[in-house]
């Protein structure tokens, strides 16, 4: 505390990200991270892009990039929001558009960045509780509320919601602006951006870190209507004019148009997924049904934080949150077949 | 308007960035970039950053980044802050510090981004004119507030305050934080970082995006003491965990590093400066002496505007500001020797 703080300073807590330690040989299962690198195309896009130019500004509507992902999910340009990464993005968007007189509604157990925010911005909220499989019940979701926001599949359960269920539940908000933050759609999940189409009240979020491989580089996006990209434009041009640089954008613009890089190592990560799911099932653990990029796993003789220590003593890192409900799971990562197996085998050291 | 947007929308008023036009061999004096480009050995680090490594998050405190900053400036790492831009440094300061019940004081002549933060964060703000000479009268800040902001040297005045009169500022108001956005700074102003380690208030912003050519890169920083750093690193962790990716930490670490590159290229914009105010002070222009990348003109019988207007038909741009006091000024980015010919060689045509 400082009596320079603004008041609000001292009322946030702030998120918390998965570790980025230095230990050698590491198995890095812990922060979703893509195990097979960003598109050869996107790399070469941004060795051209690191030139003399980046003396000056960047093109603040980063126009080429939204062109690259409007062209992708067959929308208009002009529907397309970009920033850096879509916790960036998930930020503007609860300012934007999320915060209203009627509480923002979200899962109890969900990405943890959405209470930070709410804390940030002074949106109220419910937490509605996951059913006891972690599954969400959007019955309970019909209820008064100034906005709804999920992400699908979930995270970090890896539950996915079916495109009929988010299609319902936009027929039943009709007033209510309503975010699908898709971070892990690209893993088998299914995307309700074509619903923008016929739902005003639709922002689908997406993000290049876990899909393109690019957490490094800081790229997401947000497609809607006009009227909601709108509300993302002016407060980000109340906040950050250019928050693309030239790199990331000629990056992610190159790694949107690489759709056969795309394809060939989310369909590695989906093959080693089903592969590690059975081998921790045969060893005991439950593991919930996952679409992302991530198991989250538990075992019923050990607890979740012991696990991930044990782990950790053999340089495997997986995520473990100490919170109610799911303080006995561990997230992983789905890594390359070896890093699983050395995970895996680790394990059997363990249990 | 929409009523999905959160109330705030509504109200916001946009920054307005200069333009960024493609037009074919246009001399561009509009948004303060350098003619120089970027240090080489930045351009190589980043290259190598262009990696396979950026499937990674990067460093979400950029440590290697702030230690470069903390070795140029003599501070500590801690009382480094980096951001996307010192554009998104200011928006965490705005939002972090200058928000209290009494108002925020700034120029009414400044850098248009500062009503815009204001506007953003419900920031109660008082403009406190310029002198008719369009210095600044710190005398004017003796009066009850809440903090202050001051570029120094001013923008688009390009006029800076001597390291006493801020050190003086600093005394006066022990009880509000005091920011200096010194984006200038390095083109002949006298930096107040030195102050940070006796005055416990003093928050000083610097920007990458002129003296050292990076425009391109999005990169800032904030120095001051660890209260001040710490809240801005709580609501930047509220906000986005990893505003600047791999690549821009890489770049922006060797070119704060390569201090040869950055005295020879601001030495040259310094000495182009003082060729460009006598050529234009030779064809009845008053420019406002400037230790900025830029200088501020007028002509006693042309409108800024118009002349705005008939040098962008010669191709080349210069930034106009429609608004009260300064409207027959023009703010000029100092371009290479032959791009300030061509602006004289243009201007000679028109008065």
């Amino acid at each position: 505390m400082s009596r320079f703080w603004s008041p609000i300073v001292a009322t946030l807590s702030p998120y918390v990200a998965g570790e980025q330690p230095r230990i050698d040989d590491l198995v890095k299962l812990n922060t979703n991270e893509n195990p097979y690198g960003p598109s050869p195309k996107a790399l070469a896009a941004m060795r051209a892009a690191v030139a003399d130019s980046l003396k000056l500004y960047p093109d603040p509507t980063a126009l080429a990039l939204r062109q690259a992902i409007a062209r992708r999910h067959g929308v208009a340009p002009d529907e397309v929001f970009v920033g850096n990464g879509s916790d960036e993005v998930l930020a503007h968007a609860f300012a934007a558009l999320l915060k209203h007189d009627r509480p923002l509604l979200h899962p109890d157990i969900t990405y943890s960045f959405y209470p930070t925010y709410c804390r940030l911005f002074g949106i109220a909220a419910e937490e509605i509780p996951l059913r006891d499989d972690f599954t969400v019940d959007l019955a309970d979701y019909d209820r008064p509320c100034g906005a709804i926001i999920l992400p699908n599949p979930n995270a970090p359960t890896g539950i996915g919601l079916p495109l009929a269920a988010i299609e319902a539940l936009l027929a039943g908000h009709p007033d209510q602006p309503v975010v699908i933050d898709e971070a892990y759609v690209d893993f088998g999940g299914e995307s309700a951006v074509p619903l923008t189409r016929g739902h005003d009240n639709l922002l689908v979020v997406h993000t290049l870190s876990k899909s393109r491989s690019l957490a490094g580089l800081r790229v997401g996006y947000a497609i809607g209507q006009r009227p909601l990209i709108e509300a993302l434009e002016r407060v980000k041009d109340s906040f950050n004019s250019y928050p693309l640089d030239r790199v990331a954008q000629a990056g992610a613009a190159a790694a949107i148009d690489d759709a056969e890089w795309f394809d060939e190592t989310r369909g590695r990560v989906i093959e080693t997924r089903g592969r590690l799911t059975g081998a921790l099932r045969q060893r005991g653990f439950e593991v919930l049904p996952s679409q992302a990029n991530f198991v989250f796993a538990r075992h019923p003789d050990h607890e979740g934080a012991a696990l991930a220590g044990a782990l950790r003593e053999r340089a495997v890192l997986v995520r473990h949150f100490a919170k109610p409900r799911i303080a006995d799971f561990l997230r992983i990562t789905i890594g390359t077949p070896e890093e699983c197996d050395r995970l895996v085998a680790a394990l059997e050291e363990i249990v």
